[in-house]
This record gives structure tokens, C-alpha cells and sequence, in this order.
């Protein structure tokens, strides 16, 4: 049986999944879920506006709006970060590079999806122009998400290690969904939009490293966003445009477990299995940092007062992050060494602690000299043994068994507060920062998202 | 060896085709080519837009620029048949999606590709924003349409079975070639535009027989000339994206012949194999309407004096055109008897002769009851043999071998401006109508697109 028909025949037999996650977003009652669930939903907004302000001037961002006021666009919505306003589909495309240009956005660890990044950006800049509550707001985000992710679950892995990036390759199905609820669009048009969006995949791996990974959240975010209004004014697609033979799945990947989408639909929560970066760098080496973060501030360690670092590690930390002298911002991020080093120093390792200034700072490079990684086969992925070694003749030692930031250790709120702030001061203040913290954690109570977005923005 | 490894191992070693083909597009000589490769461009460039002014009143545009209304656009670029202006990306995409409505398009045979409709909406609204030469226009029309070209040859049929729609996932490449080339990029930053364009394939075949399959064009065309704006600023993609292990090309298809796009290239010119349609329907059953036709017009056929058609057709005509009493005018294009007959009584089948109006019309569904078809698996499926039996005795009889509109009897550069005419006139009067013929023929011609939009516009 050829590859063709085998890839026809089953996915003749799939359940009609367009229409059921149309029907659910169309239906499913405001706030339809558990406390828990609305609380990680909030976690996952207020983290998604720190990650998009954080980077806000950065090229990705500035390149892209160079284009977009080439075509003059309206003043409908705001770029987080900055003063500008665009229309809202290029809202949502430039508010969507910011938030993954650091790579510090929310991750789904089981598709590897970063969830708010494609679905966010065009709910908010959609919430701003039509004056959605924030609840209105939280409703799409928590939904969209769960379309996204139900589908990315029904594909992954297969579907990842094709290339895809699967983010921008299934986040333009949760943007349009999320902008249907928004728009409440009923049940046959929001199929439509979903089936639109699905004739639009966006992002393949080969990009990562370049701007274009950023681009494909915001790039989903933007295409779903459209989706969705051409759905309103009653724009056609087939509403068997994810399952049919020849629709999105069966084309993009081998794996199509549609079980994923139908189970449990309406009664289980993809944002409540979301989880946040507590560092801007690749997660293989958190448990590390995160050790040597524990130890610093258990023992009060200054660098001067090293001997040496011993990390015992999984043999993907020195495949991946094994670069011994980094000379440049991106480089520390492939570089165990010097974020232990920085998280010593420094006591985290946020997007700052990757500048170039802080990576060819003397004190970070005398110190991640003293540091050595050795690999243990017997250290899972994401656990990590630390022995720092003191001037004293101490051996100061923690295995970290799940690193924080993980499911098992989920971040806590003050701990995602920290990071918000942390991102968003140098670009709003200290004051305006504290302020949209305090707005974005409970944004669900706002009548529109004004305040929010007079907060998260400069210059007005 | 998994199909993931193999996939990756093919790639590796594909020759640099992103940066080629970027090359290519900066630094080709404008018209660096022969006059039947420029009266072809022409051809191809005067077609696409009678395509697109046909169907410029339709649900597919009215619906498209309702969401895209939304957001308030500046008035950069005109809508063909037409008096709205949006901008540039959103004229690109509306008059894509126009000029696929109704399936009237060109036609690259080898790879069922509809080359004009990614490119010629992306080119021509960039070319009336910026200024361009007509001489420019046509310059980005022949290179995009060899980039895309070029890509889908390396990739068909693989691709196109999997599901794919060859049209709008190969032309954003296409788009952002032209794109780039009417900017004026260099052959680096054109590269980054092709790079960012590989991240965006656009369309679905499930989407065939919904407004989202026309959608795939214009997309495409949008998606392209967004690419080439932001890589006009700095924005950065893989220099490698196309050809990559992870790039789109081992992405989307089995098949990546890259010699298809290596050899030649330069030399031998996509745009010449371009067809266009004679009728407006599927192509399985022009050479059965195209015998009709032929024996009207010689004999002066009138419906009334024929007492039967019998057609001896390839076994396709009839699995997919085999309809025997449409009702409706879409459902005409499903039938060979509706198609033979109008095409009797009207001495033509455009998109009129498949109005609800003919497709009821007393005159055509009494002789579409006397048309006969008959299976000969001896006739290929470009050919059709004819025979009309008259009321007076006489059996008329033809053997079409290639129908018009195929590469072996192209249409005349007369048939083409016809059917521009039979499309434009309706929309723009008969007067404007003629105008707009004479000018997009001869479009390298003239200084500026002014005069072209003036006379495809209405209501200025």
C-alpha cells in the first residue's frame, strides 16, 4: 500500500474534528473550567506580555514594522513595548515576533508548542479594537490554545520531526479559533475559519537561528486573525479542512491520532500543562543553572570564593550547550558554562545575562573557566548534579531532580512576576511595569484591556 | 532507513537552490530572453488580468474585502473591475483570489501549476504603489514565474499528490521573487525574501470546491510580497531554507529533483510551456467542446437542426464530467452534455455559458438531451472524436487531437484577447474593455501601470 492511499484511506475514517472544535469554541460556556485552570491561564497571558515587551526593540521587531509602515496601515492596535499602533493583523504579526524572539515564551512540553505566542497576540490586538472584556479575552486565549494543542497532540512527533515548526504549523488553527470566539462567530463560521487557517501552515526548522522563527507565531497569529474575519463576512473553506484525505493533517503528518482532539474535549485543559522558562536559554541546561542558583543562594557564594564548579550532566547538555568560551550574546545561550557562571554571578539568567557585555564581562569568564560538565548517563534529561567546590575547601552539593520551571516544579507566581518585571522595566520603568504586572495577572476582571495596553506601552 | 533519515540525507547534499535562485532573480538582464518568451509573458500577464476582472464582482472578493475593510487600509493599490483601493498586500491577495475564482486561469501543464495568479497580483500592486516601468513589471513577472515554476518541477508529482495545492505552495516563491526583483533587492536580501516565503506554504486540495482554493493564490501572493517588504528592511530567514534538511522543499515532497532547478536555469523559460484556457471548465473536456465548436461555426450548426451528438471520449471525461442534468451553473462544469451543447447553441463555453441562466435555458437543456457519450479507451485524454448527426440526414464528423488552448494548438493572440473581452466587458463596458486589451499586450511598453489600472478600474 502505497504512502498515498494509506495517508487517503485512513484519513477517510476520521472523525469530522473541524466541525467538533468548531462547535466547542462557538459553545463552550465563559469560563467553562476549573480555578486551576483559570489561574494558568492568567499565568500564561501575563507571561506571554513580559516576553513580548521584553524583546520589543529588538530587529526582529523593528525590521518588521519597517515593512508593515510601508503599507500605512490604521491605528487599530498597539505594539506591546513600543508607541506605535498598526492595524490589528499586523498587530498581531508584530506582537507575536517580539513575544518568541527571545525564545523565552511559554512552552507545551509534550509538542514542544509555545502556546500564547501565535494565539495571544491576535486575541489582543482583536480585544483591543472591538473593546473585548478581559474576559471575553481570557476565554479565547484558553480556547484557541486548546485548539492548537489538541491538534499538535493528535500529530506530534511526527509532525515536529518532518521540520515543522510545529508552533506557527498548528498555532494558526487556536489564532483563529481564539478570534472567532471574540468575534462570536457561530459554530459554521468559526469551522470556516478554522478550515481557512488551515490552508496555512506556517514555519519550518531550518529557520530556527534566524529571524524567521520568530516570525512563525506571529505569522499564525496574523493569518488566523484574517481566518477569522473572512469567516465573518462569509468566506468559504471545507469544514472537513483539518481531516479530510486531503486536508491539513493527513498532508503534514504521518500521525494523525484524532482521539487527541475528540477525548475529553471541553473537560481537560492544554494551558493547564503549560509551563514558563525561569531561564532565557535552551531548557537541556536549566537544571543546571537552576542548581547552581540554589547553592549561590544557600551559601551566600560570591565567584571569588570558587574553587571550582562540577556539574554531572546529560550527555545531550554538552551536545547541545557545550561551547567553552562564547564571545558573543547568542553564543552564551549554546554555553553551560558560562550560564552557570552568569547564574553565579548574577543569581539568574535572564535574556540580560546573554548580552554580549555580560558574556565577555572578566568575572563571568574567570569563573566559567573553574566550571567543568561531565556527562553521567545516569542523569535523566532534566535533572542535573552540582558540586561547587569553595576557596575554603567546602564541597557544597544539590541533585536537582526536576528543574524549576518544569511541571513538577512549576514556577510560582512571585517567581513569574520576577521574570515580568524583570523584562518589562527596562522598556516601561520600574512603575509602569509593576503596574501591568498587577493588570495582566488578573486581566479577566477588566472590562476592556485599556489599562493593560496604556501600561504595556510608551510615548502616548 | 526511516523516511525522516532519508529525507535529511537527500537534502544534505542538495546544491545551494535558495541562494541560486536569489542570484538569478537580482541579477538577470532585464528582457534576457527571446521575443517568444516576451509575446509569451504578455500573453501570460493580458490573461491573468481578463481572469481576474471576470470574476471581480464575486462572493469570493465581495467577502475577502469586507474582513479586509475591517482593517481600514490605505487606498495604495486598485482592485481590479473594481473602484475600491487597499493596500498593496491586500490588493495582491484580492486580486489573486479573483483570478482563480473561476478557474479560467493559465495553466503550466507539467506541474498544474497556475503560474500568473501568486505573481502577477503581488507584482502588479507593487509595481502601481512604487512607480514601476511596465518593462519592470514584466521583468518580475518572468523571473517569479521561473522560481515557482522551477520549484514545483523539482517536486511534481510527489507534492501534489500528497495533497498539496502546487499554486499557493509554490507561489509565495514565486511572489517574493517578483517582489524582490521590482524593490530592486540584492541577491542576498532577495534570498532572505525567498527565505522568509519558504516558511509559508499555502493550500489544501480538500479546499477544492470552497472560496479557500482561489484564496490560495491570492495568499500566496500576499504572503510573498510581505516577504520581500520585510527582507527589504533586514528581516533574516535561512539563506538555506528551500534545500535544507529542514527546509520546505524535503518538508512538503519526496520527490526534490533540484536539477529541475539548477539546470538551465537562465536559459530555458517556464513561462513559455504556459497555457490558457479556451473554456471555462475542467480541462478533461475542452477537446469534446472544441469539436463542437469547430463544427458549428464550419457548418453553420443551429441546435435545431441536429438530431444527436455523439461523443467517443477518454474514461475521465466521464468519471469526472459525467453529470446529465445539472441544474445549477456550477454543476454545469460537471457536464460534458451541458458544456457541448451550450457550446453549440452559444458557439463558446466562458463563465457565462455556466450561469444558472444557460444552464436552464429551455434551447440548451432540449439539445443537451440529444448529446451523447460514449467511453473509447483508444482516445487519449487530450483528444476527443465528434460526430453530429443532422435533421437532414448529414453525419458531421471531427477527430480533435490536441483541443485548443493546449501547448500543441495554443490559442491565437486574437482567441486571447477575445476571451479578455468576453471577461472585461461586462465589468468595465465594451469601450474600457478594448482599451485594457490593448494596453496589458503591450504593457513593457509603457512608462508606468497608470494607464493599465485606469482602464481595468470602475468608477474613479
Amino acid at each position: 500500500m502505497s504512502a498515498v492511499v494509506k495517508q487517503q484511506r485512513s484519513a477517510s475514517e476520521a472523525p469530522p474534528v473541524t466541525q467538533m472544535l468548531a462547535d466547542f469554541v462557538a459553545s463552550h460556556a465563559s469560563r467553562g473550567w476549573s480555578d486551576a485552570v483559570e489561574a494558568e491561564a492568567h499565568r500564561t497571558f501575563m507571561n506571554w506580555v513580559g516576553c513580548a515587551i521584553g524583546p520589543s526593540q529588538h530587529d526582529s521587531v523593528a525590521t518588521t514594522l519597517g515593512a508593515v509602515m510601508e503599507l500605512s496601515p490604521a491605528p487599530q492596535a498597539s505594539l506591546l513595548g513600543r508607541a506605535e499602533k498598526v492595524d490589528i493583523s499586523n498587530a498581531a504579526l508584530i506582537n507575536g515576533i517580539s513575544s518568541h524572539t527571545f525564545d523565552f515564551d511559554d512552552t507545551h512540553l509534550r509538542t514542544i508548542i509555545h502556546p500564547a505566542g501565535p494565539v495571544a497576540p491576535a486575541a489582543l490586538a482583536l480585544a483591543e479594537h472591538i473593546g473585548s472584556s478581559g474576559r471575553n479575552l481570557i476565554d479565547a486565549l484558553v480556547l484557541g490554545i486548546e485548539v492548537s494543542c489538541r491538534v499538535g497532540n493528535a500529530m506530534y512527533p511526527d509532525h515536529y520531526l518532518r521540520g515543522w515548526h510545529i508552533t506557527g504549523s498548528t498555532g494558526m488553527l487556536g489564532s483563529a479559533a481564539a478570534c472567532s470566539r471574540l468575534l462570536k462567530l457561530d459554530a459554521d463560521r468559526t469551522a470556516m475559519a478554522i478550515g481557512i487557517a488551515a490552508s496555512q501552515p506556517i514555519g519550518v526548522r531550518e529557520q530556527f537561528g534566524t529571524m524567521t522563527k520568530p516570525f512563525h507565531p506571529g505569522g499564525a497569529a496574523k493569518a488566523g486573525l484574517m481566518a477569522a474575519l473572512m469567516a465573518r463576512h462569509g468566506f468559504t473553506a471545507s469544514p472537513r479542512a483539518l481531516e479530510a484525505p486531503r486536508g491539513l493533517m493527513p498532508i503534514v503528518s504521518d500521525k494523525t491520532d484524532y482521539a487527541e482532539i475528540t477525548e475529553r474535549l471541553g473537560q481537560t485543559w492544554e494551558v493547564s500543562l503549560n509551563t514558563y522558562k525561569p531561564f532565557a536559554c535552551g531548557i537541556v541546561i536549566h537544571p543546571s543553572i537552576d542548581g547552581c542558583v540554589q547553592l549561590r543562594n544557600a551559601h551566600g557564594l560570591k565567584a571569588e570564593m570558587i574553587r571550582r564548579v562540577v556539574l554531572r550532566v546529560h550527555p545531550l547538555v554538552l551536545e547541545l550547550t557545550g561551547k567553552k568560551t562564547p564571545s558573543k550574546g547568542l553564543e552564551g545561550k549554546f554555553s553551560v558554562y558560562h550560564s552557570c557562571a552568569a547564574g553565579i554571578i548574577h543569581g539568574r539568567a535572564g535574556e540580560e545575562e546573554y548580552s554580549d557585555a555580560v558574556v565577555t564581562s572578566a568575572d563571568v569568564v574567570a569563573l566559567r573557566s573553574r566550571v567543568e560538565a561531565v556527562i553521567d548517563t545516569k542523569v535523566p534529561e532534566d535533572a542535573a548534579d552540582v558540586s561547587i567546590e569553595t576557596t575554603d575547601g567546602r564541597t557544597l552539593h544539590v541533585y536537582v531532580e526536576h528543574a524549576i520551571g518544569s511541571l513538577a516544579r512549576p514556577m510560582t507566581d512571585a517567581q513569574l512576576r520576577a521574570k515580568f518585571v524583570d523584562q518589562s522595566a527596562p522598556v516601561l520603568g520600574a512603575e509602569r511595569a509593576a503596574r501591568a504586572a498587577d493588570i495582566a495577572a488578573r486581566i479577566a476582571d477588566f472590562p476592556t484591556v485599556k489599562e493593560l495596553i496604556a501600561s504595556c506601552t510608551i510615548g502616548r
